[in-house]
Order: C-alpha cells, then structure tokens, then sequence
C-alpha cells in the first residue's frame, strides 16, 4: 500500500487508530479459551468489531512467539483474515527485526512473503544495511525506531554530539535509505513535546506513535504536535483497547472503545481537512 | 549456565568457538532436502560433526521465521537435540529482540520457557526496561549488541557525545542492569581494534563476536585485543562452517573447518592459561 491510498482510509474513514494486537495468551478472555485456536478466535472478534474505526492493525509477535510455532499459526491467520475481511486495512508487524544484511533479508522474507505484511518496525542500532532489505519491496515499509514511548529511551536515544540527539541522527540519516512512501517512525506519544522537533527534521513521513491509553500519552497532544498537512499519524492503542473487558462482551467494548478514539481523531481531522 | 560453567568448557575443549546455525533454507545440500524436516536434518549432521570443536551453537532466527511455525518447529527440535545429546553446550538465541518491558518479557518467555536457550541477542535502542526482563531467569544471559560487524555499525554506534561514543555509553550504562553472570555484549571480528577499547569498560564481561569467516575479521586480532583474564570470548562462525561444502559430507566439511579454527584457538589459548 502507497501513502496516497493510506491517507485516502485516514481521510475516508476519519480515523488514522491503529490497533495493536498484543494478543496475550494469559489475557484472553474465558469465552474464547475453549476455541481450538483461542488468539485466532480472540483477534477475529477484535478485528470484526474495531474495523469500522482503524486504519490499520498492529499485531507485536512477541506475544506470538511466547507460544511458538502454534502462536506463529495464530499470527498467520489473523493476518490473513484481515487481508481477506478487510483489504483496505494497513497491516504492521511489530517485530523490531534489524541484523545485518543477509539476517534482515530472511527476516524481511518472514513478514513480507511468508505472511503479508504492509510493514515491519525496525530497530535502528546496526545502520542501513539493517534497514534496507526492508525496503526492497515495492508498496512495503519500514517502520523505523526513533524515539519510543517507554522509560529506557531515555538511555540512549538522547545521546547528544554537537546538538543533534541520537534520535534525530536516526531519523536524518535514515530517511536517505528510503522515501516517505517506504519509512514510516516510531515516536511515543509519551514524547508528545518532541513531536514538532521531529516533524522539523521529518515533514513528510507517517508516524506511527504507541503510548497513548495504558502508558499515559495524550492523543491531543499527538494531533498537535505530530499533524502534517496530510495528517501523517497513525496512532496506536493496544491494551486500552483489545483488554478493556474480560467478559463475552469483549469485542463489543473493544468496538466501543476504538470508536471512542476515531470520533476523537474525526475531531482533529475535522479541524484540518 | 552461568560464567564459571563456561568457562571450564572452554578450557576443557580448548576453544571459545561459537557455530551460527544460519541453517538457510535455500542453501541446505541436495542430500538433506528430501529429509521429513530438511533444516532440523542439516542442523542435526553440523551439530554432530562440530560439537567435539565448539563450546557454543547460535541459531539466527531470521532463517527460521522465513519459513513461519515449520521453521519455528525446526529451530526448537535443534534447541532440544543440541540440549539432550550435549548438554555442556551454551545455546545462543541470534533474535536482536527489545522492546517496551510488558512485551520483552514476552520474547524471554519465547526463549526460556518455550525453548531452552542460555542467552539471547538484545538490541539495546529502547535502554534498560528492553533488557530487564531477559535478566529475570536464573542462569540465562541477555547479550546485548554493542558493537557490530557490519558496515552499518558506522551510522550510529560511532554517534559521540564528549568523548563518549554511542557503543560505549551502551558498555557503561547496561553493565548496571546486571552482572558479568548474565550480561554479554556482541563485539563485531571486524572492528578489532575497538576490542582494547572495550575491555577497558568491560573487563569481566563475556563477548559474543561475530565476523571471523565470512566477513573478513581476524581471529587472531580478535583473540589479542580481546582476551582478557579468563579468555571472556566466544568466537562465532557461521557461513564459514555450516556452507562450507554442498555435498554428502557437508557435515564433514563443517566437522573439520571447526577443527581447524578450534586448532587455532587452543595455540593462544595455550599462551596464556
């Protein structure tokens, strides 16, 4: 999927909410335990009830990989059933992969051939032949760390030389791999102050921000501060979503809640475009 | 396993050679493809062949993801073949994983619960609560990329703050996050020279370093500048190994290359211990 027919759902369906999939086995709701595939049964639900109101999904493998390779079934069919229920949907593989070239080859062939991603978060460290086997697909992404949303990103990623943080090395240097419409960034939205300096360095690209809902970022702030003239967000809730009930209403509210934020973002949207 | 386990191995095998299980699909010998499981069958032949010359296996997850829940299948197989038939053996998982801690806890579980592995490959980017979780597991190690082989290592590892470089502000500061029992750092063969510049912050820890072979690094260099009082090295070959030969006997071949190179490690290990 290009940026164009990505802005043309945000603008669309008045939503740019991503949904992440963080799909806990021990979470899971007592009503989908007893399916033969019960993450698969959970994220089917999920997906049919929030699809209304999300642009894109964001299943993280780690709560996948947890349950090997009967978890990496699991991951499979979700990615399909949305591909086949809802093909105008984005789909992002929250991996953070990144090795050095011939390791992010396979690992590009895992999410874009083996299941059919649109794109892939990449973590930075090892540079751009980490990156680029990434962007060697036509209409795929990658979706580059740059200043995450958890505490420990204050270890490294403000690391300073000459008044430029590591962050924006990572967002200047890499945005030279690719173009805007094959890198998207990973900014927290509990660094919503930070967005407008990294929309001076990245005016054009899609931002892909988590932190709102359980870790405390606030989605005014992001449409604030993270807004390009073509809205260039897509923002992630995750828990605050997929687990706000436990009951066999689970998906109901999930609906409910996606909704809340897509009304919320029609607001911002509405104030621009 | 913790440091004192291996290094009795080390010096009861007289090496500190790690072999990368990069087992690739594609480039598997004619004579194993025709195997029930070709990539457990491939790994099975190299562990046997290599397992008198090594104190360490590290498969490389891409290769295995590429081939989604088979390939996981296959991956966890060797884990458990190289875990019954030799149990001295330190098993490395090459996964690069890290992020926010609800969900790095997730990947050490995928590990350590799922699988049996010793240690796992972390990429430091998002700082301490990325690592944190892998450190919870008693004996288990977390080995966190400083410094790679590659030739994307220069985007931003070299990022210098006040004389700080980027991969030594990432020495400095992860080493408080545990001990020398259960923190390593991956070291890349290629950058050798570095290696005297890391033992100056890391005296005690363990290095994992990757790209002696293949990738034109000196084993030689990497055992003088990187030795330190009780060898604190694991040297990994992969391709050099595993790919060196596409016949029937490939396993042969491999058998003997990881001779050779464990021949190479007894002479300076007998230089100094």
């Amino acid at each position: 999927m290009d940026s164009a027919a990505l802005y043309a759902n945000i603008i669309r369906k008045r939503s740019f909410l991503c949904v992440g999939l963080d799909s806990e086995p021990e979470k899971l709701p007592g009503c989908v335990r007893n399916s033969k595939d019960p993450v698969f049964e959970f994220n089917r639900r999920i997906i049919d009830a929030t699809a209304p109101y999300t642009v894109a999904y964001k299943p993280n493998f780690a709560f996948y990989e947890c349950q090997g390779s009967k978890g990496w079934d699991s991951l499979k069919k979700s990615v399909s059933y949305i591909r086949e229920n809802y093909p105008d949907i984005f789909i992002i593989a929250d991996a953070k992969r990144g090795d050095i070239g011939n390791t992010s080859k396979m690992y590009a062939k895992a999410v874009f051939e083996d299941m059919d991603f649109d794109a892939v978060t990449v973590a930075p460290y090892m540079g751009e032949d980490s990156v680029i086997p990434f962007l060697s697909y036509p209409g795929k992404w990658a979706v580059v760390l740059a200043l995450t949303s958890n505490k420990g990103a204050d270890d490294f990623q403000y690391h300073t030389a000459i008044n430029e943080r590591l962050f924006e090395k990572v967002l200047t240097v890499s945005q030279k791999w690719g173009t805007p419409d094959n890198i998207m960034y990973v900014i927290g939205a509990t660094r919503a102050e930070m967005l407008a300096d990294v929309r001076k360095i990245v005016p054009d690209h899609f931002l892909l921000v988590p932190g709102v809902g359980a870790q405390g970022g606030s989605l005014k702030e992001v449409a604030q501060y993270g807004m390009n003239s073509k809205c260039g967000l897509l923002v992630n809730s995750s828990r605050g979503i997929i687990f706000a009930d436990n009951s066999d209403r689970f998906d109901i509210v999930a609906g409910e809640k996606a909704k809340e934020m897509q009304q919320e973002m029609t607001g911002y949207l509405d104030n621009r475009f």
